[in-house]
């Protein structure tokens, strides 16, 4: 059996793991980042907690054959470089020569949404599936290719900042600095901010009586009064899925995946932000296309992330 | 030197080629399809066209490697099938079974749009670059993706149809039975059709003088009337460019490409196009997308489907 470590560095918490070949988890932890202690220290982290796991898992050192990190921001994996990540304060960091030499492992890097999708893809949700196109429904918005078992990356590794299509009839700003991009409505903090905007404008709702304080409203909180048929609650999420099936029916036709795989925090609504997207994406789409693919919900929840880096770090080994 | 026949094959005319290694068209001829005559029918005439034009080359039988071909319509390249070409009256035709028992040679088909694509991305303006996403501005409007070099297909080999996608605030019924589909209006009938709907609603124009048929109209005429200073034709082409730039405000985060390439007769119009495709292209695309692409013209036309239909098999037979 081949081994690899998976990790998940995150702006809050990095996820560790020893995995094997086949994506299953033998051993993880899951830790604070302390992104001000700077780069080399969190990658001496990283290595010490790797060793730590391999232990643990009982897996010998050469069996333990290649290390596979996610890195929020952007990332050149030919470089093995973090170019900019600003929730880790990170800025230039070349990772895989840092946790190389640490370690005496060969290391890949990528992005973490698209090492969340190679996990989906080749271990969760599209297993088994073809042309996998994934999307996390976060704090922001971004989606990845997985085109038969590769990794798609496009011109830059630029691929995938769908967050930032501007969408007719929204105006909210956007940390882009621009205003009605796609992720300022579709995202765990969109759905906050559209409650809380009907609100603002006077709209009854089960969620004025639950938050005095309309700034404490969490998406979470708005799927929990539509499942209690809260009319407002009902728009956001309404509004919300068509926004992202708006989305979705130009994706379609570009790519023609087989599988969609829908994650993050804001996918936990389900069905109350699936059905109305589904409606919105079979009313925009040509008939050829339509029952030709699936639409699934992430199934490898906070594992997909150490499952993708650990699958896509053997992959590239192997086939180098 | 390593030669190839590239057919490309339309409702009116087939356009034959022998081509050598490079791209360079050795001997070409053009003649009309005859549709009526049955799918055998054609594929006789193009192989014996496909020996006329090796004889007029002076290239050995033996030199002549490969043949391929360009299709309209949905076309199954694994199985080298026609699926349904409306326009040549076919339905199911085994295409690279009947015309290699014909012929004795390896033949490798794939829908028309996405060898011209690759004749671009290869031979044309898309050269050099990796990620070439082409479009061509027909009847209709289609799309095709070369990633690095290797055709892009998808679930179904359905990639591209990116002309059915409906755009808000557009109302024209569409062949495929829908309405406001994005060819609608971006397509070299769209352009003639929303000129002749400005002209019923009264407004002033050229177009109403050199054309007391409105129906006579084509985009040509629209691009003409725009050169002259005609208001109603600057209109119909900047808000087609702007429709056309909405398009590609999707397909670069979704793809990150390099290049795009625009074909096809609707291209003709050129900048009185692309200047507004542009500038609704920049106004809504992420600031780490601008300038890191180019927009062009298609610069093989006519020829851009043999050459891509010959380069593509070269390219196929020599990897299989």
């Amino acid at each position: 059996m081949r081994y690899a470590a998976g990790v998940d560095v995150g702006g809050t918490n990095i996820v560790c793991g020893v995995l094997d070949e086949t994506g299953h988890v033998v051993s993880k932890r899951k830790y604070p980042t302390a992104p001000d202690k700077g780069a080399n220290a969190i990658l001496r982290g990283i290595a010490a907690m790797i060793e730590e796991l391999r232990v643990e898992a009982g897996v010998a050192s050469e069996d333990l054959e290649v290390i596979g990190l996610g890195i929020p921001g952007l990332v050149d994996p030919a470089a093995g470089m973090s170019r900019r990540a600003v929730n880790l304060q990170w800025e230039q960091v070349p990772v895989v020569a840092e946790l190389r030499a640490m370690t005496g492992k060969p290391v890949y890097i990528d992005n973490d949404v698209r090492m969340y999708v190679y996990g989906e893809a080749a271990a969760g949700a599209g297993r088994g599936h073809d042309y996998v196109y994934g999307i996390t429904i976060g704090t922001g918005l971004a989606a990845a290719f997985v085109n038969r078992g590769e990794m798609y990356h496009g011109h830059r590794f630029m691929a995938g900042e769908i967050g930032h299509v501007p969408v007719d009839g929204i105006d909210f700003a956007c940390n882009c600095g621009r205003t009605g991009c796609l992720e300022t409505l579709v995202s765990a903090t969109g759905i906050a901010r559209l409650a809380r905007r009907k609100l603002e404008q006077g709209q009854s709702s089960l969620l004025r009586a639950w938050f005095p304080d309309a700034t404490a409203i969490r998406a979470s909180d708005v799927s929990q009064a539509c499942l209690q048929g809260d009319a407002l609650a009902k728009e956001v999420l309404d509004r919300t899925g068509r926004a992202l099936g708006e989305a979705l029916a130009w994706v379609v036709p570009i790519l023609s995946p087989d599988a969609i795989v829908i994650g993050g925090g804001g996918a936990l609504a389900g069905d109350l932000l699936f059905e109305p997207m589904k409606q919105e994406l079979d009313r925009r789409l040509l008939q050829d296309y339509r029952g030709h693919f699936v639409v699934k919900s992430a199934e490898l929840n906070d594992n997909a992330g150490i499952i993708g880096s650990a699958l896509y770090a053997l992959h590239r080994n192997k086939s180098e």
